[in-house]
């Protein structure tokens, strides 16, 4: 993205317990959505523990680049909260109590009925030259400094303190900051594609992923689907849209029906969406997916409407009793086969009269490979009433991404034959 | 905790992506608690964009601190993967074609019958000095780099790439490093429970829990299973480790049977486990959980020899078809009713011929609620050869909330029953 130098912002998490054990931290994410929607960047996340030397140094550091810092957490009444201690030596100033802020405290605790801790008393020292934020639900008051040209705004850590702040205090400021100043706006948009590499989508796209271009165009892959995100920088939000939607047009106009959605919809449901949309129904065989392809599509609320049933058969005896797939047809192909991976889908559709029946088999490892049927090889089969259509793939990786990439492939394959389907 | 200087750590994870969209930043999480597993605690994390000269700033800023540097991403085939380049420029060495690498990648198109896209061969060039970290799922091969006496490791952003190579190659040097250097050790354990509230468990373990204690103990709530950690720091590892047993023994024999187990184990694995040590069989019947327990329970590999058969009966037509539910059953109790899971669990427990089956119907939403039997009603049934055990749950949450909890319910149910079982 080309840099703008007028406004941008960094988030700077602090607490230990979020370098410790598997704590996300939703403030951060919280921060660069709510902030990139009113036209800030966030360039940058900091997560550093309760430790004021680290608090300082990170503000230093951020400092450089940003003109706009967040700060959340530390601002407790416990002592490893250090955030005020810290932000008053950042800026060389003093720690002062603010007297109307304890007697604020005060009554915090008395309208419930208790003694205030004294440890409480921590949380009214204000850096001098600052101003609180007020906090309506505890009794962390939020700090906002400035320093220079930069803004500094300290939040408490707990995120429903934090998001109401955020919005009742700080989010019209910016907003009105930032149309005073003229900044650029920012518009966002998402292409989603399944069924190409990353690597042959950047070739095809070429140019457009170039970083130099305005709307700048990133790629990201997980689990075999490709993300294109787009953002547009204008005058105006509604020229940046404009930009994004020219941009996704053109982008979708050369993969065609690799993008199966812009936006959030998922694969499932996108596949959903189209079964529902004609009135199409569906019966699920698996193998060695488990259950996860099933479990995909019924994630989606109202699926009772499209999806039937569906087997788990794992054993070759559950093949030929739940499905009828024939025993010699096992004994003479294997397990892992196109005909097993037909029989399945064909013998689904039947016994559940749906439109359409999906039959996988193959080997998520990671014992069971061969050498003519190795770990990751996979059939999938996508039957109608009237033909079945056999693929064979070969899935890298481990067990869960081979199983999540059969899954997905095999929802793709649905969603391609329900786009030729009338 | 108290700061070790001899080794410590930082993440580095780099992506525009991670900045911009509501992505979680799922590698900086794993690492730090895989380093804090051999004792090197994770001191800062830093996002930042696809900026080679914000790379390179981090890098620097980082190395101050940290003697260990861990940065993930931006070492695809696309034009904004940059960490090769940000590297080369923060280590002043040039870039350099290794020939055996791309031989390597080209070997790897080949093996797929693919032609290798030209934008791949960037994956070949690595800075001088510098060493390359296989990569055995894709292309990116990661970068070990030394720097006066820091040790930085880049490593591609696709988790399950990233993952594989940690475990494969970093892990087993960095725990022989830390022996060798004899820093304050650190022991951790953990601890897993499923069937009471964080809330209780807070209760119920009170002084355990306190901040000012060694080991510390924190407790972290995902979909329904408590995590308890244990961070232990002493002299020798011994002494850390002697420490962690001592609090997991004394929580486990607080908690009971709701500790389901301790380290990494899954619930699916510990309930695998079991059925497998006691040579016993399942099948699953599911409705609102749509495939997601039968899912579960075949992630574990070699699951088929326990794991029979599934059915998703979501229609009632495919619960009297597939399950010979008894139509009437169905009419007069209602789908979601004790009756109809207990039938689903009793005939998949005999139509499969396994030792034990699962029944579960609910309702999961958003819609299909009722004042009588509302949104988040889930009954389970487990049964076996001669007795059903059927119980009745609401579940808060939305869908994919309502569904997994129901799934790891189900689970946890047939871990109790085992347990009983001989």
């Amino acid at each position: 993205m080309q840099r703008t130098s007028v406004m941008n912002a960094c988030v700077i998490s602090i607490g230990n317990e979020l370098l410790r054990v598997s704590s996300v931290d939703t403030n951060s994410i919280y921060l660069r959505n709510k902030l990139l929607s009113v036209g800030i960047p966030v360039t940058a996340s900091f997560v550093v523990p309760d430790d004021a030397a680290s608090i300082i140094r990170t503000l230093r550091f951020a400092s450089e680049d940003c003109n706009l810092l967040f700060l959340t957490g530390g601002l407790g009444s416990t002592p490893d909260d250090l955030t005020r201690e810290a932000l008053a030596q950042f800026l060389h100033k003093p720690l002062k109590l603010r007297k109307e802020l304890l007697a604020k405290m005060e009554n915090f605790f008395t309208r419930r009925h208790l003694p205030m801790p004294g440890v409480n008393k921590q949380q009214a020292y204000f850096p001098e030259g600052t101003e609180p934020i007020d906090n309506t639900i505890g009794t962390a008051s939020g700090i906002k400094a400035r320093n220079q040209d930069k803004l500094i705004i300290a939040l408490p850590g707990v995120p429903v303190e934090m998001t109401e702040m955020f919005e009742s205090h700080i989010l019209g400021e910016l907003k009105a900051t930032i149309s005073r100043r003229g900044q650029s706006k920012f518009a966002t948009g998402r292409i989603n594609c399944f069924g190409k590499t990353e690597s042959d989508i950047v070739s095809i796209l070429g140019e457009i992923l170039s970083r130099n271009r305005n709307p700048v165009v990133d790629c990201t892959i997980n689990h075999g689907v490709v993300s294109l995100y787009i953002v547009a920088e204008a005058n105006t939000g509604r020229e940046a849209q404009e930009m994004v939607l020219a941009t996704r047009r053109q982008i979708s106009g050369i993969l065609g029906s690799v993008v199966y959605s812009t936006g959030e919809a998922s694969l499932s449901q996108v596949a959903g969406g189209l079964l529902s949309a004609k009135r199409k129904t569906i019966a699920i065989a698996e193998s060695c997916t488990g259950g996860l392809l099933a479990k995909l599509l019924t994630e989606v609320p109202g699926s009772s409407r499209y999806f039937s049933r569906g087997w788990i058969t794992y054993s070759n005896q559950s093949k030929s009793s739940e499905l009828a797939v024939p025993m010699p047809m096992i004994k003479k192909y294997g397990a892992v086969s196109p005909e097993v991976a037909g029989s399945m889908a064909e013998n689904a559709c039947r016994k559940a009269d749906t439109d359409f029946a999906v039959g996988i088999t193959g080997i998520a490892g990671p014992g069971g490979g061969s050498k003519q049927k190795p770990v990751g090889m996979v059939y999938i089969s996508v039957a109608s009433k009237d033909q079945i259509h056999t693929r064979k793939f070969l899935f890298a990786g481990e067990r869960e991404a081979i199983r999540y990439r059969a899954a997905m492939t095999a929802l793709n394959m649905v969603r391609l034959s329900l786009l030729q389907f009338d």
